[in-house]
């Protein structure tokens, strides 16, 4: 049934959901995060957005050639050394979703 | 505080969850839903994915001029009348998330 199409990459959303007290001390990890990550050779698309709501809650919208890419990334220095620093803040688990298909017209 | 952007448009993650059994219903209604939203003319971006984990999770990853453009979408004769027809088939509400601002480098 081809009702919906394997998309050429992988697209990932990635949610945190940081205390309000700590957004101030997480800005510059975020940044440092973003610009490295973009730097990566993988990297297709790395965006973070911030939830119009909820001032603590950030989202990644992501996208990788496959899987692989995105283990990459997860073993780099920067994302190893960034992203426990940001967790220190949660107040919540992170959300991840990840998509391979898409619908689309017929 | 110039900690993040504001972004030159109005980005939506727009979550449905479908029953599993009514996924083959809703998929020609999602296509249609999508065919003619990317035809209205304010729309930047309008793409459905499907989560990895879970076929009854959609996901619209949508980008707007603002939210008056959202509106006008909402009030499309497509939008009042697929819309209804899928969300028969929720096994739970849909999330929606608006996003105006991002986390950029320095």
């Amino acid at each position: 049934m081809a009702s919906f199409r394997k998309v050429a990459m992988l697209k990932v959303i990635a949610e945190d959901f940081i205390h309000p007290e700590a957004v101030a001390l997480v800005l510059p990890l975020y940044r440092e995060l973003v610009a490295l990550t973009r730097a990566e050779p993988l990297c297709i698309a790395y965006d973070l957005l911030i939830d119009d709501r909820d001032p603590g809650h950030f989202i990644f919208l992501e996208e990788w050639p496959d899987r692989a890419a995105l283990d990459v990334h997860c073993a780099t220095e920067h994302f190893r050394r960034l992203v426990p620093l940001i967790d220190a803040h949660q107040r919540a688990p992170g959300r991840f979703t990840f998509m391979s298909n898409s619908v689309d017209p017929a």
